[in-house]
C-alpha cells in the first residue's frame, strides 16, 4: 500500500483500534495536537490535553476509551487503549528509516590493535577504542566516543557519542597536595544497554564499575568509579552518582538527582528530580529534596511551612484573649 | 596609530568619554582593577568595587558618571555612560584579533555525502555531520561537534565543540524492561543561534527538537526531545528541560535550573539557579527554589522559617503568663 | 618475586604493616569485602563496613589499629596506620600496569602550527590544539580534548578526553537580542593539574582563567571566564562555577555544588554538594543549601522546621487552658 492511499480505515487497522466516523480520511503525516495539519494522524496522549482534540487540525486522532465527544465532519478518532503506543506504530509507518549504522569501524576511528570488537559492532568516525577494551555483537560505538583501556561493553548497546571510561576521581589528601590513587579497574557494561551523549562513566579504582543488563542513561550523566547499576534502571539526564554506591533492579533515578558515594538504592525505588540522596533508600522507596527524605515526610514538612502564618495568627488571637482575661482580673482585683 | 603612542586623551576619545585628569597618560594593555599593571586601562563596572579604583595601579580607569573622587598624579579617568562596554571596546583594541574560523570543512572532519553545508560555513577538525543534516551561511561547527541525521542547523550559528543531536530519551517501560521509542525527528537550529561546548540537543521524537532565532546557550546544557525554545533566550550552564516544554521569548534560565517536561515557561520569564520547575511560569514571571515557586513566595516562605524561634519564645512568655493567671485565679478561689 | 608466591608476610612487609594471623596464607588477587575471593587481600577502610570483616572470603584484610578480632584458620590480618593508603599500595602490586601515555602527538591529533606542544607531552587521537596553544612538559591531553586558542596548559597535567577552551557565555542584552561580548583571553593550566572528562573549562573575556597548581577537577565541571582556581582545590562531578569567581587554596567544592559569578570562596572552606553559593564564604568556612548557608544555620534551620508541630501542640494545649480560665471567670462572675 502506497503511502498516497493512506486513510482513516488503515490506521484503525494498523494499530488494532476502534474507528469512530468516516473510513475514508485521507492522511499524509503526523503531527502534535496543536501543530497537526489537516492530513495528518495526531494522538491524546495525556488527559489533559482533552480539550484540544476538537480544535485540532488532525484528520484522525488517537483516542483512549472513554473519549466520548463525536468528530466533526471530514475527521476521525482511533479509539485505542495505549494512544501513545498506537501513535509511536504510526509514526513509524510514516518517518523515513531511522538511521542505521552499519556493522565495520570507520576509517576515521582509532582502535587500538589490542581492542577487540565484535565483527558485526559499529565504531563511528573520531571514535578512540583503547588497548584491551572488548565491544560486543551488533553494539554501537557512536561518532567521538571515547572507550577507555580495558573497558568491556556488551552485545546489543548503544553509545551515544561522547561516553569514556576515564579514570575514577580519587585522590589521597596531604598536606604537600592530592596524590592521585591509582585507578587500575574497568568498565563493564552489559548487553542491551544504552547511555546517553557527553556522559561520563569512570573506571573502577579496582575490580568494575558496572552498568547491568537493559539499564539506560541518559545525556550528561555522571557514573564514579565502582558504583553498580543494577539491570533496567532509567538514569535521567543530569544525574549524578559518587563512587562505589549500588543500585537495585528497576531504579529510576530522575533529572539532576545526586546521590553520595557508599550508599544502596533498593529495588524498585523512585528518586525524584533534584533529589540529594544522603543514605540508603528502601526498595520501592520515593525520596525528595536536597538531602532527601520520604516522599512523605517531605510532602509533611513543606505542610508545616505552610501552616506557620496561621500560627502566628492563632497566637497573637490568644495572647488578646489573655491580655483580656488579666484585665479582668485586675478589674475585679 | 600604534600601540605605542596610546594615551588616556586616546581612551576617551575610542570609547567617546569624558577625559578626568592628564590626556598623556600612556596605556600599554588591559586589566581588571586588581591585576591591572601600571600601564593598563581598567574599568569601574560594578558599584561594589568603587573602593578599588584608588588602590589600583590601572593608569587609566572607565568610571560611571557620578564617581566623584580626583584621579592621583600620573593617572586618569574616563568617565562614560557605561564602563562594562567601554572597556569592552578598550578590550577590542589592545587583543590579538579573536579567533577565525575560515569557511570550508576541515580536512578531518567528517561529513556525509548527503549532508548539506553551506559555501560560507565552517566545519572543525573531527566534526562529524551526519545523512541529511543542512548546515547554514557563515555558521560554525567548532572541532569535534556532532550533529545529527537529518539535523537542521540556520545561518550564522556558532556550535562550540560537541553540540549533540543524538536520540530522545525515550522507552516504553513494561515487565520485560524499557523499550526504545524511535527518535524519528530532527533537530532544528534557527539563525543566530551559539550552544556551548559539551552541550545536548536531542533529536525530536517526532517533528522537532527547535531552537529559535537569537537564542543563546551555555555549555553542559540538556534540552531534550521535542523542546521548543523561543527567540532570544539565555540558557545558563548546566541547566536541563525535560521533553516538549516549551520557552516563549526571551525567557532566561540561570545555571544549574531543571524543567520538567510538558510546561510552558511564558515570555521574559526568569528561572532561578538551581530551581526545580514543575508547572508552567507565567508571562514575566520569576521563579526561585526546588519545586519552584514565585520568587515573592519563596521569600515570604523563607521569611516564614525564620519566624520561628520568635514564635517558640513568644509561646513560652503566654504560656507564662497563662499559668501565672491560673495560680491567681487559684489564690483567689 | 613471582605473584605466585605472595603470601600474608609479603604482604604485611609490603605495606609496612603487622601481621596477626598465619604469614603463609597464599594471596593472588585483590577485591573489595563483599566481593573477594578465597585468594584475596581486602581492607576495611571505613569502620562502618567492620561487621563484614568476618563474614568476608578475603584471605588477608588490612585493618587499622583497635580492630580486635582474631582472624579464623587460615586468613590473616595485616594492621596497618591507614588501611586504604595500604591497600593502594597492594592494589598497584598485583594491577596490570596502568595506561601510558607517549610523549608525541598521535597522528590523529590535529595541532595548529602556531601551537606550542612540549616534546615529552602526549596528545591523544582526535585531539585538537589550537593556533598559540602551549602544552607543557610530561602534559597528558587526553583524546578528542579540545584546547582552545591561546590557552596554557603547565607541566605535568592531566586533561581527560573533551576538555575545553569554549569562549566564555557573555553577551550584551538589548531589545534587539544579545550581542556577544568578544572573549579575547585565555586559558591557563598551571602544574599539576588534573581535570576530568566533559569538564568544560572558558576563556576569558580579557586576562585569563586561571587553574592553580595541583587542583583536580572533576568530569562534567563547568568553569566560566574568568574563574580563578587557587593550588590544591578539588572540584567534584557536576558543580559548576560562574564567572569571575575566586577559589582561595584548598577549596572543597561538593558534587552539583553551584556559585554565582564574582564571589570570592576562603582558603581551605567547603561547598556541600548541590549548595548553591550566593555569597562570598570566609576561610574555612563550610556551607550548605541553596541559597547556601553556614552548616550551623543551616541545622538549625532544619530542626526549626521539625520543631513546628510541637509548636502546634502547644498552642493548642494553651488555648485549651485559656478557654477553661475563662470558663470559670464566667462561672464565678
Amino acid at each position: 500500500m502506497s503511502q498516497q492511499q493512506r486513510t482513516s480505515a488503515w490506521v484503525a487497522e494498523w494499530v488494532g483500534g476502534r474507528l469512530v466516523g468516516p473510513g475514508d480520511v485521507v492522511v499524509t503525516d503526523v503531527g502534535g495536537l496543536d501543530d497537526a495539519g489537516s492530513g495528518a494522524v495526531s494522538f491524546l496522549g495525556n488527559p489533559r490535553y482533552r480539550d484540544r482534540v476538537l480544535p485540532s487540525k488532525a484528520a484522525v486522532v488517537l483516542v483512549p476509551e472513554g473519549f466520548t465527544e463525536a468528530p466533526p465532519a471530514g475527521r476521525a478518532w482511533v479509539v485505542c487503549a495505549d494512544p501513545s503506543a498506537a501513535f509511536t506504530k504510526v509514526v513509524t509507518a510514516f518517518a523515513p528509516p531511522p538511521p542505521t549504522y552499519a556493522a565495520g569501524v570507520h576509517e576515521r576511528a582509532v582502535v587500538s590493535p589490542s581492542a577487540t570488537v565484535a565483527a558485526s559492532a559499529h565504531v563511528g568516525p573520531c571514535a578512540v577504542v583503547e588497548a584491551g577494551a572488548v565491544i560486543g555483537e551488533r553494539t554501537v560505538i557512536g561518532a567521538g566516543c571515547y572507550v577507555g583501556h580495558e573497558a568491556r561493553v556488551g552485545d546489543d548497546c548503544f553509545l551515544y557519542p561522547h561516553v569514556i571510561g576515564a579514570d575514577g576521581f580519587g585522590y589521597d589528601s596531604g598536606p604537600t597536595g592530592h596524590t592521585k590513587i591509582p585507578q587500575v579497574g574497568i568498565v563493564q557494561i552489559d548487553d542491551d544497554v544504552e547511555i546517553g551523549a557527553l556522559a561520563a562513566v569512570d573506571r573502577a579504582r579496582f575490580g568494575r564499575t558496572w552498568i547491568q543488563r537493559g539499564t539506560k542513561i541518559d545525556n550528561l550523566v555522571q557514573v564514579a568509579h565502582n558504583v553498580v547499576i543494577g539491570p533496567h534502571c532509567i538514569v535521567v539526564s543530569q544525574a549524578g552518582i559518587a563512587g562505589s554506591t549500588h543500585l537495585g533492579q528497576g531504579v529510576i533515578l530522575a533529572a539532576q538527582a545526586g546521590l553520595v558515594g557508599h550508599i544502596h538504592i533498593g529495588d524498585g525505588a523512585v528518586v525524584m528530580a533534584q533529589a540529594g540522596v544522603t543514605k540508603d533508600v528502601p526498595p520501592k522507596g520515593a525520596v525528595f529534596g536536597s538531602p532527601a527524605v520520604d516522599r512523605q515526610d517531605y510532602a509533611r514538612e513543606q505542610m508545616m511551612i505552610k501552616r506557620i502564618p496561621r500560627l502566628v495568627q492563632s497566637l497573637k488571637d490568644l495572647e488578646a484573649r489573655v491580655r483580656e482575661l488579666q484585665q479582668r482580673l485586675e478589674d475585679e482585683g
